[in-house]
């Protein structure tokens, strides 16, 4: 199934007075974990929206989180991210944050792909993955993402 | 057990493309639950820090969430917030998110009472929660936070 | 004119590892700020989309502030919002931050009434202000808003 | 003078109902810039702290920014930070945000290299920016920074 690891660095900004990384930032981090596993998947929200205005993303109905460990300003992070589970119209995914070889945070969450319920526009409705999210979903491949500086 | 009841209104900027609530922010008004079931306990983060600089808050080691319905902007909800358990050094939280009667989130949460590790300064440790903050968590109390507009 | 006066507590989650408000905090506070308004001016966002899927909001197009005094955690803080200039299209706010007494920091933001443009639907353009609201804007008024704790 | 350039993309939870850039993103992106200004310097904030606990960042004390153009997910944007002015211990930032050829956003930030007042260990003090510091922002250099994919 697809994986994306992506490495960052912890922000000044995601630091609160504890000098620890406020835990919503994490939840946050997931979210653009999965936005970066539909680009690699070559169906990047923007992408799904441009030939079906009615998508709705991927909402959450369900996840679970363990830390371990907390994260400090600077730190170098590797956040995983992998389809651990691929349904008609769900997923699941399983997300790791790593400071070095040290696995800090794990969670795994349920998600939903959504469109308008054509019933009532002003809901949402889940409704099939389509075939060639699911076929790229499905391939054995890692996308690594990383910042590069240079001059 | 002590609870706290807030009612507050979904903000234009807590919403996302897809016009309904990014799912981070539910995670940023547990926290907000959590500084307010401590001033409701007569124990804010402000106040230990006054006189215990040492005191690092409440990390959160363990989480889990359901999410039943989204939110969208301009929505009113009610979020509480109760003790569900109560140790030596760490608690249970449970979180719920109303609209109207409708439960759209619930959440639990397991949060450990931290100090700088005196042993290692840069690390933080588990410590016990002191006992007039104990005794204001078992109040069977029920606070309850709203906004008011005047003129 | 319409003046819009909101008091909040700084919370945790606002302030960085200098224990000082993160300054980006600032300009989501006046956004809120600009969302109350509307509402006093009985014009929500979401009731103009009601009638108007086709607004846009009210983007910022000039935007100047000075920050006098830091705010920190728990601080109690008054932010006040007022139309200082309305003309056909577009309006000046002055945002004041108040600690206290002490004016800690203040700003000034041009803003325009938006919407789809009917040419090129991908792209916003100024609309002008509906004259309800306009009227409403035009009103000597002060709005309060503050938080209440009850039991 | 130092300038940094980042290329990024805008992400979802950045954007809001109107589907456009929720604008204190902006403020946050150009925080993010003057982090990696002082990495560029040699003199991230964690290094400045790790030589002296009393420093209490590079605060901003007046700023003003011009938006001539929204932001949209997906869009990849450049941020540019450099240095417009160096004083004894303030200094001018100028940022703007490119989406391809385009100026979107353009700002000047007014900011002071700030520690502890040792008179009142509550309140902060402008020092002096230390002489490294000085000739690393001196220097004639552009740094850029961009992510890149990779499997």
């Amino acid at each position: 199934m697809l994986e994306v690891q992506c490495e960052f660095q912890v922000d000044w900004s995601e630091c609160d007075p504890a000098t620890i990384v406020y835990n919503p930032n994490f939840y946050d981090w997931m979210e653009r974990s999965i936005n970066q596993l539909l680009d690699a998947a070559g169906t990047g929200i923007d992408k799904v929206l441009a030939t079906d205005p009615d998508f709705r993303g991927v909402p959450l109905v369900k996840a679970s989180a363990d830390f371990h460990a907390p994260a400090r300003f600077g730190d170098v992070l590797v956040r995983t991210c992998r389809i651990a589970r691929l349904g008609r119209s769900s997923l699941d995914l399983e997300h790791r944050f790593f400071l070095g070889d040290t696995l800090i945070v794990e969670a795994r969450q349920t998600r939903v792909w959504s469109g308008v319920d054509p019933d009532d526009r002003s809901r949402i409705r889940s409704r099939p993955i389509p075939d060639d999210v699911k076929s790229a979903f499905e391939a054995d491949r890692v996308v690594r993402i990383r910042s590069i500086t240079e001059g």
